[in-house]
């Protein structure tokens, strides 16, 4: 039997070297070199944050937090190096997600959930 | 570069063949086998689960229902069955903390996280 901790860091290893995590890596290394743009999605970030924290506690946002909200998301995605950025963020997500999903299955099974 | 998809795989073989995941999947066929365990710790995992989501709205949870999740959990944890299981659940869920940790540490490194 493969040691689980051994075949967990190949996994580690794997997600290092994977074109996703690289083409992340780099995004952020631009948008750390670009003090405007550095700030413009870190105010971002906190207000989806923000908003993120009201609706979990199972607040309704305000017609004018959901507007600032939109206004803001289209502001960031009109900036090239924030939106390398997110694309790349949501690609790296996508596969934690698939990888979250295979290797959740032994556990799925056993709770009888589907896929 | 090893193939991200097949070393997730190799994590999901690994997990399903570890003891953990085995003793907690014999521990699951106990209860399956006996009615009134297995009602007592469905009634126990709702009770479980109502409080938690209360709480993850930001509600206290009143005096009478801390006082009743105790009592259960008592109760429970003096079924052998039961007690069983939610050991197997603990070491499990430990392995599954351990895993996530490894293979998020590429990510931490980038948002700048420790450990």
């Amino acid at each position: 039997m493969a040691n689980l901790y051994d075949v967990a860091y190949d996994l580690e290893k794997a997600i290092r070297e994977s074109n996703e995590y690289n083409v992340l890596k780099k995004a952020h290394e631009e948008i750390e070199k670009d003090e405007s743009a550095k700030q413009l999605f870190a105010n971002f970030r906190q207000l989806q944050m923000t908003l993120q924290q009201k609706q979990m506690q199972g607040e309704q946002l305000t017609e004018e937090e959901a507007n600032q909200a939109n206004q803001q998301f289209q502001l960031v995605q009109q900036h090239p190096l924030i939106s390398t950025l997110m694309n790349a963020e949501q690609h790296m997500s996508n596969l934690f997600n698939d990888m979250n999903k295979i290797i959740a299955k032994p556990l799925d099974e056993l709770y009888g959930q589907e896929g």
